[in-house]
Formats: C-alpha cells, sequence, structure tokens
C-alpha cells in the first residue's frame, strides 16, 4: 500500500492526501478524517525513504566501533540506544575490525546522507586520519568517545585517562611492584597515550627508573599477544607486575601465567582497564580502573543530538571527561594485605 | 551537491546526468564521461534514500534481540555483520530489553519499508506473538535465530537445544548429582522449553525423581534472582547442582554461593549453557554448552539474504539446528576426578 494507492482509493489527489497526513492547514478537518480512518484501515504507513527525502533527515545515527565482543562497548551501546529510542532515531552499527581500511570505507559510505549523525571510536590501526577530517569538514555531525583524535575539531567524550594511568601505576607501588610492565594495544591511540603518560609519570614520581623493554605493544592477534606476554615473563628480569591498558591482555596474561605455572598476585602481579562483568569472579579476581562506559554512550549520543538539532551551528567543542573508579580486588594483594 | 546542483553545473538535464550516472544506453560515451569526470571532482554521492526509493530496496537489514550486553549475542552480531558486509548491506540494531511492548513497538516500525528484512530472537517477556505473526503475514523476509516461534512458518536457526540439555543433566548425574536445578530466564521461551525437556528425559532416563520446587523461573531482574537462588541454596533440602540455561544466571549462582560460604563444587556443582569468554578463568572454572554463536549468525544472515533476494518466492521453511558442544571444567567436578 503506497501512497499512489491510498489517493486512488479515496478519490483524491496524492498531494491532498499527503498533506491531509501531514496535517495540513490547507486541508479541511472533513478530508483529514477521511484520509486518516483510510490510512489506518488499510494500515498505510508513510515510506520512510520518501519521508526522509522530503525531510532530508534520515533519523538515523550511524556508530562505528572497532569491535563488538568487548564489555565496554556494549556497555557503550546500551547507553547510545537508551537517547536514541528517547529521541525516536536508529542506530545503524559498522564495526571495523580494528582495521584502518575499514574505517576509511564506513566513513566514505556515510558520507551520502544515509544519517544524520555519527558516533566513533577510533580503530588502533588509524595511522592516516584524513578520512576523518573529511568528514568533519563535510559538516556531518559527528562525535569521538573512547579513542578520540584530539586535532580533529569534533566533540570528544572520554574517560580521565591519564588520572586513570597514574592512579593504577601508584597503586601497583603502593604494593610494592617496582618492574611494572604497561601493555597496550597500540602506540597511536590516544587512550594508549595517555594511561601510558599517566603510568610514566607515576614511575617518575615515586623515582622508579623506566625500562623500555617493560613496554609491550601488542595487537588483535590474541596468539601472537600471547606469545609476546609468554616471553616477557618467561625473562631473567621479568616484571613483577602487568598493568593492562585494554582488558583482551589482561585475560590472555591470565591465560599464560596458568600455563607457566606462575601465580598472580604472588609471581606477578595484574591490573586492568576493564568492564568486565566477571572480574570478580575470576581466579584470582582481577583489580579494575573500570570505566563508566553506559554514562560515556549516553553522553555521547545526547551531545549528538544536540549537534543534529541545531545543524549548522555545530562547533561545538565540548571535552566531556567522566571519571572511571579504580577496584581493588585480589590480584594485586600482597601478603600484608591479604 | 545534490543531483539538481551537479545537472546544473555541468548544464545538463537532471534526467540526462541521472541516466548517465547509472550507464543507461540513451546516453552518448562522451557525455557519461563528462558527467562522471564532474561528480568525482565533486565527490558527489547519490542520496541513498531517492535511491532506495527508486529501486525499492534500502539495503539494510534489521537486528532485534533482547540485550546486547550477553557474549551469545555479540558473537552472532560479528557472524552477521560479516556477511552483511559481503552483500554490501547496512546492519540497524534493536534491543527489546526482554520486553513484549518494546518488541512490538519495533516490528511496527519495521513494517514501513525502511528495511529489506529482519533477524529476530525473541524476546522472554513475549506472551502473545500476534505482532510477530503479522510481520509474517506482510512478506517482510525474516528469519528467527535461537530464541524462536515455532508456530510460525518462517526459517529458523537454533542449536540442539534438547540434545544439550539432555547431554548436560547426564554429565550431572554421572558426577554423582541426584538434586538438579534447573534455572532458566522465563517458561514460554523456545530455548527454555526444549533444553528443559532434555533435562526432564535425562532424569527420567536415569530414574531420578523430578521433583517440582528444582524449577526456578527467574527474570532481568538481577537481585530478584540473585534473592531466589539464595533461598533455593538454603533450603533444607538443597539442591546439590544448578543447571543455569542462560549464562547470567550461572554467574548469579556463583556470587550467591561466594555470599554464602558455599564451595563449587564441593557443595554445590554448577553448568551453564554459555559463551563467556572467562569461562576457564573463574574461580573455580565453569562447565559449559557453549553455543556455535558466530556460526548461528552468519547461517541467519545467508539465509535472510537469500529470502530477500528471491522477493516473492520467502516461503522458505528452513530449520538449520547447528551442534553445541559441552566443555566439561571444575565445576562440575568430583573428589574422583580432581
Amino acid at each position: 500500500m503506497n501512497l499512489k494507492q491510498l489517493a486512488k482509493l479515496l478519490g483524491l489527489s496524492i498531494s491532498t492526501v499527503s498533506k491531509a497526513l501531514r496535517d495540513s492547514h490547507e486541508i479541511s478537518a472533513a478530508t483529514k478524517l477521511k484520509v486518516l480512518e483510510k490510512a489506518k484501515e488499510l494500515n498505510y504507513q508513510a515510506n520512510p525513504f520518501a519521508s526522509s527525502l522530503r525531510k532530508q533527515k534520515s533519523k538515523t545515527i550511524a556508530l562505528v566501533i572497532p569491535e563488538i565482543a568487548n564489555n565496554f562497548f556494549t556497555l557503550v551501546i546500551n547507553g547510545i540506544e537508551a537517547i536514541a529510542q528517547e529521541k525516536g532515531y536508529h542506530v545503524l552499527i559498522y564495526l571495523t575490525h580494528e582495521l584502518m581500511q575499514k574505517e576509511i570505507a564506513i566513513t566514505k559510505l556515510l558520507q551520502s546522507g544515509r544519517v544524520d549523525g555519527i558516533l566513533l571510536s577510533v580503530s588502533s590501526h588509524t595511522s592516516d586520519i584524513a578520512h576523518l577530517e573529511e568528514l568533519r569538514e563535510n559538516g556531518i555531525p559527528l562525535v569521538f568517545f573512547d579513542r578520540v583524535i584530539d586535532s580533529i575539531d569534533a566533540p570528544k567524550v572520554t574517560t580521565d585517562d591519564y588520572n586513570s594511568g597514574f592512579r593504577a601505576t601508584e597503586h601497583l607501588v603502593e604494593r610494592g611492584c617496582k618492574r611494572i610492565a604497561f601493555l597496550s594495544l597500540s602506540d597511536t591511540l590516544s587512550i594508549t597515550n595517555k594511561r601510558m603518560n599517566g603510568y610514566l609519570d607515576a614511575l617518575k614520581k615515586h623515582s622508579i627508573r623506566h625500562d623500555e623493554n617493560l613496554l609491550l605493544h601488542c595487537n588483535t592477534d590474541e596468539q601472537k599477544n600471547k606469545e609476546a606476554i609468554r616471553k616477557l615473563l618467561k625473562r631473567k628480569n621479568k616484571p613483577d607486575c602487568i598493568f593492562a591498558s585494554v582488558e583482551m591482555l589482561a585475560l590472555n596474561t591470565y591465560e599464560v601465567c596458568s600455563e607457566l605455572g606462575l601465580t598472580i598476585p604472588g609471581d606477578v602481579k595484574v591490573l586492568s582497564f576493564s568492564n568486565l562483568k566477571t572480574a570478580s569472579l575470576l581466579s584470582p579476581s582481577l583489580t579494575t580502573i573500570t570505566q563508566p562506559a553506559y554514562e560515556i554512550g549516553r553522553e555521547a549520543a545526547s551531545i549528538l543530538f544536540k549537534l543534529i538539532e541545531k545543524k549548522g551551528f555545530n562547533f561545538i567543542l565540548e571535552k566531556t571527561v567522566l571519571k572511571s573508579a579504580l577496584i581493588e580486588r585480589d590480584s594485586t594483594k600482597t601478603k600484608q594485605t591479604r
């Protein structure tokens, strides 16, 4: 049932029926009633594409994220979806699988007007940002969250990565750690650099010499990561603690420790940025820096809708920083604290 | 830059430019080249809504799921997304949060032509299926996965729920369990019933009397679920084993056991349907029935695209059943097997 068929059945022009459905003042109340009743009877619904074309609004936003099998991003999605539902918007989800080429293809695709705005968290392999600059220059409402590009003028919602890295490292120093390894996903990501700077400054404050060999930049291949962690933990001068800047690397560390017969926290302590629901049920329970993921999603979506609603005024350079929490558990306990 | 502006800049009619872009035989090669070069120079892209309206295709599919912070569904999404990317399709994600009213609102919304097809896993609170029957009757390509409605004629992709329930229960009986509690999310879900029938038949086979009091139908409120599990485990005649038909209830059981000072598997054994990445790292590691979630996503999406491509022939009543695996870990060990 389309508009043309509906008009034909009513014996009215398409334009009259369309105006009646939009409650136009040009149409009499009697005609409107007649049209609405017929439309209801026939279960007529406006074609969303015709409607989008007329209003120049897609009522859709895009969410571009590196991966979905990750507790942080699923909680973010819940937050975004809550706001989108309130606004009557649809959410398209695109996964880059941490690849720059996919991110480029997706952002290219999104410039054709399919969506009214974009929420994006940068892939760990994004080394060239021309495609993101292009997106920004084309004026599509855009909000970065978690993994951001500082040099691009768009609103950003993050957590206090530097402070969290600093606090986590101080916690480890207080627990007697002297050789703290820092594991990250990529050395180009904003979150890696901020978390690592917090780590380095905390070492400096406590006069612990920084050892370059304790920085491990991993990637998305879990087997390779485990191999690298294995090597690290088999060294003569091995670390007494692993600080994982992403959840996956903490889980890989647990697996490698179990393989090598190393006990946590006895032989090596472990701390991780993580939104793992099972952190407290692990053997041993994992000390985490837990991000306010749901709130990050809500906040990023709220800012995006501000941009969408005030089109033309979208030069808001809002930087929202939500605080993460350090949750101490058994993986960083000392004999004394047990 | 829209088609009108492009035509004006070229000094050609809109219709000529449109035909040239579609490589029509009515347009000369020279004009086509001129149009394509200008379009490229100006980074012109066809408006997807105009294009959808013309082709009556949205190039979009919808995925309707109960929740996203769940390892099974995130793996399913990865599988669906892989196929959608191959086909050049966009994926809209809708969460019902296990509520029938949300499911009804979403399916209503999706009937207006916004999507070319729908992948759906039913919410645990769906007691009336009129909205799903309507979807089917309106001829929109529809595939159910995991949580299905058997009475609706649409393709279904599931795992071998009955067999898995049977095998899991036999495994527990072999481990010496006599009072096996069965925890589920809802008593109307297809997966609950099949898994529970497997459980009941395995008890019968091993001549274990079925005790109604050992069936616990929970819901989505984790606090209430934990309260119900607490009560169950504090009974005089308490179960010696918990068989959780969904992951969340196994984690709630772990939390309650830790609270009550009950050891797993000493005081109570635990087994669960689960795609938890950390199952092997829990304290103790969790025995699971692990579903082929990624493959379920791929398969469901593949069938949906078959339906979309052969519109009018969409009465495929395919039932695809993929096998789950029983993975034995410490949560069901006996002293002898340790």
